[in-house]
């Protein structure tokens, strides 16, 4: 598990660097990720806040497009952006689609077996990058982690935070979440190939809005979405349902906030309009 | 000349729009670019920043990548995006490298026959897109332009700046230019190839450091670079000769600046971290 660097840019006083190495939960697989370090990391070990892509990209569509590294340089924030999917598996049909396979891991872990030697990027994020990344000695402060991410990222990041049982992250936020992805065509496709129990098992497991619904520990979410989103239209997002989840689950606006924004769709030129938000919005608490 | 409107995005509560057209000045191909018009061009209009692309880009990477949204919203500012030459001309050789053709204009007019009908980036930029922005009503004052851009494109934004008779542009400011073309490698293969005087015709008409010394006029020129980029290091930008032609043509560091960044290298990561300070710097002669 030893970290090679690929690359290393100066941004915002900070340092993005890319990393490779070979991912246990990914079956062996090389992957990579980025990891931005803010300036005051060269003095003492920084929180951290991961970001989780959404369909079709990489480790390097959020660190080149959201716009968050000059918020995270200023609050002294690491950002950790993993890719979205093992790569170079050979399961079956992971190259057919968009939506599923390649560039769509959904960050769950497979239990079909098919594809639950390398589909597994639950663990990926949650345990085996924190982990690497400690082993290799670098400057993160791992009781201090908050989670985000974009599209079916946002997905991966609400899941993630919620059904974390020992409150690994302080905080969750999400741009165009799936957000109950049980009940729309991207989750039920995923779920149905990814899990042998389909969408009943991806429902218990993996959908925020049935997760949200049943949570009783306090909770610090912001989402945000455009209403001139296709998929939101489409009905592959369904922040509605996962707003009025949280509202019969008792959270108030303070603790589970979903905020439209009129005329915003679903590209990165919405998300960097918004970046700032979410990173002060997490330094709240990884910095309390 | 009829804009075809090929997408739009609301961004920073303006909106980002890539327009398509069969350029004449590019031998009839059709041409993208997009433009960012701020939320104010709403109500009157605004002025132009142009920002010129480096070798291998398109029309995209600093719309993506630049962070410059947010500042030229917050500003009203409008920000026009080119493509970085033609496409599809069949020209020969055009193909076969990524620092000459293809992405690879170099923002000058070619006069080797083999070239001239389609490589004309400098009218492109500086006749052609003013007149059809224009003509399709769009809300740009036209009477208030400045020009900034990087590498290639910073090449392109100097030059331009300083050889129009018409002082059509308020100001100029470039990342990592190609400074003194005639006398580094990227510059010599453009100008030998586009050019039927070679670099001899480069040197008096697209060398940014030539025309800074024989120029009269006052100049707002600001230039950064890093001196971790390694085009800095091989000696395709040359900074140093532009910033001691400059002095030596009496502007002071109020009318040309050129700042030297310690570590920073060649890549969007670096233009973002330092974009905001060129809007703003433009913004000072745009808006006065």
């Amino acid at each position: 598990m030893t970290l090679e660097k690929i690359s290393a840019n100066k941004s915002y006083e900070g340092e993005l660097i890319k990393y490779r190495f070979k991912s246990a939960a990914l079956g062996g697989l090389p992957t990579q990720f980025n990891l931005y370090l803010p300036p005051n990391a060269s003095e003492k070990n920084v929180p951290i806040l991961i970001y989780l892509a959404g369909l079709t990209c990489t480790e390097d569509n959020g660190a080149q497009k959201g716009n968050f590294l000059k918020t995270a340089s200023a609050e002294g924030i690491a950002i950790l952006f993993p890719d979205t999917s093992p790569r170079g598996a050979g399961a079956p049909n992971e190259t057919d689609s968009w939506d599923f396979g390649v560039g769509a891991g959904f960050y769950l872990n497979a239990t079909k077996p098919e594809y639950s030697k390398w589909y597994n990027m639950l663990t990926h994020v949650t345990i085996e990058l924190p982990q690497v990344i400690e082993a290799s000695g670098l400057p993160i402060d791992w009781s201090r982690q908050s989670i985000f991410g974009h599209s079916m990222g946002g997905h991966g990041a609400l899941t993630i935070y919620l059904a974390s049982k020992t409150k690994q992250y302080r905080s969750a936020s999400a741009f165009s979440p799936v957000a109950n992805p049980s009940k729309c065509p991207w989750g039920e496709k995923a779920f149905n190939n990814y899990l042998q129990g389909g969408t009943e098992e991806g429902k218990d497991l993996y959908d925020a809005t049935e997760l949200i619904s049943k949570h009783t520990d306090p909770a610090h979410i912001l989402i945000d979405y455009g209403t001139g989103d296709n998929f939101y239209k489409q009905g592959q997002l369904l922040p509605e349902n996962f707003l009025k989840a949280a509202r019969g689950a008792g959270y108030d606006e303070v603790q589970v906030r979903v905020r439209s924004h009129e005329g915003y769709d679903h590209s990165y030129y919405f998300i960097s309009t918004f970046a700032s938000d979410h990173i002060h919005f997490h330094a709240n608490f990884l910095k309390a």
